[in-house]
């Protein structure tokens, strides 16, 4: 177990990378070597992408090359997807575990991804050796990953929401899943009229109705959990906020089961996991309570009316929905205690 | 049909009062006579409640009295639910024509009112003259009732987008409402913690799940379109703005329909309708969009994974979920132009 | 006095553009023959620019011809400073009067004009046929006038603040102004990452500090009022919201003149203004008062501690700031009632 | 030097005491010993009272009560003032270094306390012993201090501003501070209609205008630093957004001293400072880039039309305007490393 590791982030600039820096910096076994931009030539200071780390990390954006990687243990890539699969298999070669933050290799069938993704997976043959990075799913996979594929955000709140019914088989397929996220979701890199300020201050909006890319990946993991196929409805909105997913959840058991009884059956399970917190009775997720954080936090409700099952699931984007979440896996990949630099609380009020 | 109209608001300094005043101050048939408070003795300046109509009307919030409804021809209550069935009685009499804000009217079985809202009913025997104040579904009702019950901002946005297909018959039973507002539906009178700003600043959270006051009066009308018990759920929640509700609705066909007949349907159900607007294909419902206006915006689409229909309904909370439906209401009673006073769009950016 | 007139927009898209056409929608004398733009050859519908305006003007934004002037009265130049004096000379050489809400026709100086906006004027002959337009201080010249240069937002809030004392001559010409903005005033064309709505979300940032192009532009009607050169200080802010001004004005008096007095002096000056409202002792001007309305809110106080003379003044400046006091220019220049179309209060909450 | 101390939190359940237990948890050499509640005689659990610090610290807020104190080494009174001069004299009998971050010890002369805020001061004995804990003013003394007065947020923010040109003597008396703050720093107590969301979404205010409570504070120090009474005007203000302070400073230098010199000024006198952060020319303060830090931004302009200097100051109100400083101060009074948990960057975005 190193007690050291030497760690490249490729695609610094952006919200995701940013986030990482910020984690990163405060994390006592890392040492941050290299920020490397993809598809731009131009160096540029830290505090000019990101204000907030002034004066507490020295070093510059530079242009990728892979003489920056001489020494590096570990790469974080929060590259756009597309972009991720040109850069593996280098990284791989030289000895570098990778946490790739696209969706390059989320997918176990390059036939979806294609599908999805609207591209060819030129990387096909690393697909096998890929680990879909949800900790609480495959945490064992991880510790012994090069390549871990960090899940999405919304998926990771849902898998995390549906993971003690599903892998029990309790609940049936047809899901309805209503998601609403913060705007840096979006990245920083759309600079469409859409995502301006005065468009977005005092809105609330759908996107990508029916049709979203996190859905085939969530029904990728529900499929094997429930051993069956899912019918899920996903439908992503815009909040007007910068952070946070709040996703909320609509199944029905397959037999009836007490609500209480549903509690305890996640408090068993997740009684060890440190990034998960059982809301109490009487309270329920909301976003603020995890933004910056790498927490999730879930609760549950019976309709009073339908008698359906409402799962309520609260994360931060950018954190246990990206950074954070990559970073938990490190930590595994390196043997580390999980929570490694980690355990800092978000920002409330 | 009267030219004119004496108009008596009472509880004029809440949310809803000011939003009504808002819009009657630009109504070309109407004379704002008096504006009376309810509990509270104290007389304050209109200014003082509603900064933003010093100068527009000039009228004091007094306490209420019934010598103040000497001559008024029609008053709005915008009070809360419990105290309108105290005051309705003493308005009919008197010949004025009442439209009330608040829930007391709204249920035609007091059982029902009883059970959601934890009182007695005082005013049973008037419970068969109120008419459900929704002009898309009840227009020719509401132009003779004296007394009419403006449903809740969250029942409009719904029951507009589900109309065409329920009253069809073409919809199952089985719904699901994901309905976001702002927080204006709180109204003004929430002094808890839970309301301040720096506490919804940056946050989205659900509330009252599975237990919402207004899933029981979607059930009363849905039931009555559907010819059939509904199973409905629905799950408000809180965005961090002011005004606005979207609701997302996740329902099934009976039989397949393909998307473009559903639009037809609804693009002919709704071609006379002043104040619904279907949006083109490619375009989606936005809170902004409808913030400051009398409209309801509706999109519709087709889960590609599940095959679900999911409806998408925007509307402002206090105007077309409120104030701008009670307004249409009055026009209506009245025998005006629908439409008088109303047609002014909202604010953007 | 006409009884009606025929209008067109050039620039519509943008916001000051959206800001027009939701007042002149509602404005009983006018009629909207043209939506004109320039810099695109593409035409847009009303809605794909402006998704509020749906259903309530039916008209294209088609790039700018001049066949499409063709009995137009009145345009309005809603484009950037620079384009306004390209379009000037034909639309006067056609009899259209013009309200021009670009810098363009600000300066009588065309070297200042130059200093500041670093561009050669290409219609200096036309200079002297413009008058600035602000009705609190030149409106006998606005009515006659066939070529009216909309002023600044921050030189509206901050004339309007200043009249009274700096036209008698009481003042001090030290004088601090401290503004903040709405990010509207950015304009709907700064596709920058810092007008990301994830950028200026949680952020309050100050910009052009000391070096302001409004600056000038208030120096130049200051010097006049005062008949001494200012010694003006002006920094802008941007506020996270949409909409709003708020300046904070700090001066000295010449001679000690006790607070009720300055009230007294504005109320005498401004009880004929139709837009201009003191706000009473113990009240403070905010931008929500005001947002989507004409007015412009004042209000004094007295430092106690340094005895400074503080002002405060609010509008929204998109509609007094802007699109409203053209309109109010517009009924001027008409012969109109200068309210006309524009009395209607702001949006609270 | 200890190398842990045993800590109390008193009124941890408003936002400073929630911002001190977010930074209190990380810091290495602390414990966290009691959370001690005045004016309630309930138990909340700390969740409950600050749901972000779910899972982080398992204690709960306690009604306040000496036997707590047992074996306390520092106290935290995050109390209302007037609340902190009766718990001080008891905690220092017992050995106890107290950081108060009310007013009430702030004030060298009590009756400036008295007329600032509104009662009788009922420590005075103890005012002597208490230093002003400002550490970039009075490291020396704060080191060896048992009384620690935490300054007022906006004092912070300005004194820090001013320090290096006001204790040269190189600014003349006249000095206008133009601040804005978010919502925060009005407390969690103020349950009034004008800190509901609904009110102060969207707006933007001033507040105490020439009256301010932290304006005598400022007053106190700058006499000091420039042996000569400062006639400041101080203006407040309220952004809709949770954290941060910008202060705006216009002043003049008695002799012309070029910015470039200015500037290099600050940068020698705080290069040593692990908290202040001079932004490099082309860049200014904003908020954001210090919201959840310890770090305050400045920035200089020289304005172009009056020859005025500005200076720009961006701190957070809770953290370096309140927690954090707070924290730094029991950093030096404990002798351990100033920056010990206190190096974690912002949230952005």
């Amino acid at each position: 177990m190193p007690e050291h590791a030497r760690i490249a982030v490729v695609g610094p600039t952006g919200y995701t990378g940013g986030e990482l820096l910020r984690i990163l910096t405060g994390h006592p076994m890392v040492e941050v070597r290299a920020l490397l931009r993809t598809g731009s030539e131009e160096t540029v200071s830290l505090p000019q992408a990101h204000p907030h780390l002034r004066g507490v990390l020295h070093l510059d954006c530079v242009p990728y090359d892979e003489s920056f990687l001489d020494g590096v243990d570990a790469a974080f890539l929060a590259v756009p997807s597309g972009a991720a699969m040109e850069l593996v298999p280098t990284l791989l070669d030289r000895g570098i575990k990778v946490i790739d933050l696209s969706a390059d290799f989320r997918f176990r069938d390059p036939a979806v991804y294609s599908r999805v993704y609207r591209r060819e997976h030129k990387a096909t043959a690393l697909l096998e050796r890929a680990t879909y990075g949800l900790p609480e799913l495959y945490r064992w996979r991880i510790r012994e990953s090069y390549l871990v594929a960090n899940p999405g955000c919304y998926p990771i709140s849902v898998l995390i929401a549906l993971l003690p019914l599903a892998k029990r088989g309790l609940i049936r397929p047809e899901i309805v899943v209503d998601s609403k996220s913060g705007i840096s979701g979006a990245g920083r890199n759309r600079l469409e009229v859409g995502y301006l300020f005065t468009e977005l201050f005092g809105d609330f909006r759908p996107y990508s109705v029916g049709q979203h890319r996190h859905a085939p990946e969530m029904i990728q993991e529900l499929r094997q959990l429930l051993g069956e196929e899912p019918a899920l409805s996903f439908t992503p909105h815009l909040i007007p906020i910068s952070r946070g997913i709040l996703s909320t959840i609509y199944c029905s058991l397959k037999e009836p089961v007490p609500l209480q009884q549903v509690r305890r059956l996640y408090e068993e399970d997740y009684q060890g996991e440190p990034f998960v917190r059982i809301v109490p009775d009487g309270e329920l997720p909301r976003v603020k309570a995890v933004a910056g954080s790498n927490f999730c936090d879930l609760a549950f409700a019976i309709d009073r009316y339908s008698g359906h099952l409402i799962i309520l699931s609260s994360l931060d984007n950018l954190t246990k929905g990206a950074a954070g979440n990559a970073v938990q896996c490190l930590n595994l990949m390196m043997g580390w205690e999980e929570t490694t630099g980690l355990m800092e609380p978000g920002l409330m009020p």
